[in-house]
């Protein structure tokens, strides 16, 4: 059975925009990057927002949750904002339990040519391939219990809450 | 404990020389390519060769399993040139029962800039951390048993030898 | 004798701060980008600010200028954020004669890997050596009088103000 | 009037055959790194041939240079390997007079992702349109006559033959 991908937005996603000088969304390249990981594991991909995590709204994970609960694939990657990656695992944890669910993401944007997101992809869909249900975080080549795990804002890194 | 990596050579290594317009072989990308991942999962690199797997001789294979073998981590990822890539893990899983291997590359050089390296390196990672002992090989997003495997090449992709 | 080569920032320049997702200004990259172009060209490089030149005063031009007028160089490359380039060049036409200015940018910044600032230098370069003395403005390919050009806010393409 | 651009292949515009682990040339990149140089000089393209410059013959040249004697542009961009870059250049000055004609290269391969090329590119571009009738090598930043330069087949670098 194919993998559900579900995009979010997130630093991954995000493009320079010369006319303003500003980062901004625009199509995502999650796509792009499977294509160029010659990716040939079967994935069904939908963009559900594209947002700064900063910026997702309890009503925005809500959505998340809803589509989660929903798919009739049981194995999940959601590409998401690294700000708030560990409260919406959070929230999926407490709502869905019979799925694996990967959340993964950038620190630096795919376009940027020296992102971690392409890492970061390659390991999401092994981890989902491979773990048993649960939500997951995958950052940073470790893969985080969704209940036990948050990012240090100082150093860019994420860590256990407890060990 | 830390995950071995051994270093083979192969594409992934492979960089232009411009005095003579070939491919050769300098130094790994490897650690560099970890340092843009942001991996922090413990690893221990070291390079065992640097040759392109189609001139990788029976005793170059035997040097890779004496070297599993050795090892005191139970989880190695070998880098590899994709040719030959099967028949190395064919080798090291009649040799190697105990410890959970896993044998990555890529059809692109790192160096190239649109390299599937740094997905399968990420694949690879996660694939280690998680599969029980044995041999496999993860290219495309997948995941192989090391002795059901071949690599197509017509079409350059990975594929079970019997489904 | 050497070209003088001044640095003023602009997206040029800019990075991405991957702790608080914001662009900014770190060491300039042109040594890296010379060396990448494999310049023989000598050349002296001296970075006189390190600005968004929408954030530009008129006391950072009169500076500008001053270098300009001191530089015992007289072909000079100066690299600039696009949003006021045609007002610094205006400024440097009427108060240096004698020398050839070349003011260049760049639309996406180095870093994003899909940068024009590569080949936008390696015009200025040629533009600063084979041109009389003036002020001119390097961009899209063209070279165009300092006095005469601004940037079109809306396509982002230079243009000559009346042709 | 345009600026006509006529490509022979070299370094420039090979690829990574992920096949065959060779380089090859499929079709030429240069349409591609004028768009990313947001080049706005009217340009007319055509492809003269594919070829290795060791592999160029004495009939390949005698092709060029009717090319160039024929267009009815008199501003001319040659795409040629640095191999042979000087041995044409050579040929041109003896045939064609009242014509600029510039010939630039590249020492890795555009799509490598470190390619000088687009800085050459940028650089002939300006060169080409400023200097006078003849021929000439554009690289390293230099612009060198066409009957007095070489490769420096050592250090890879064009030089004079004779300062």
């Amino acid at each position: 059975m194919s993998i559900r991908i579900f995009i979010t937005g997130g630093t991954f996603d995000k493009e320079y925009n010369e006319l303003t000088g500003q980062l901004y969304f625009n199509d995502s390249h999650l796509p792009e990057m499977l294509e160029l990981g010659r990716n040939l594991v079967p994935v069904e991909v939908r963009t559900l927002m594209m947002v700064d995590s900063l910026e997702m709204t309890g009503d925005d994970r809500e959505l998340i949750a809803e589509h989660c609960r929903k798919s009739k694939e049981d194995k999940i990657i959601i590409t998401h904002g690294t700000d708030t990656m560990a409260e919406t695992a959070k929230l999926l944890a407490q709502k869905i339990k019979d799925k694996t669910i990967v959340i993964t993401g950038a620190m630096i944007p795919y376009k940027f040519g020296s992102s971690d997101g392409l890492f970061n992809l390659g390991s999401a869909l092994a981890f989902v391939q491979t773990l048993p249900p649960g939500v997951y975080v995958a950052m940073n080549g470790r893969c985080f219990n969704g209940e036990n795990v948050r990012k240090n804002r100082e150093t860019g890194v994420f860590e256990e809450l407890k060990v």
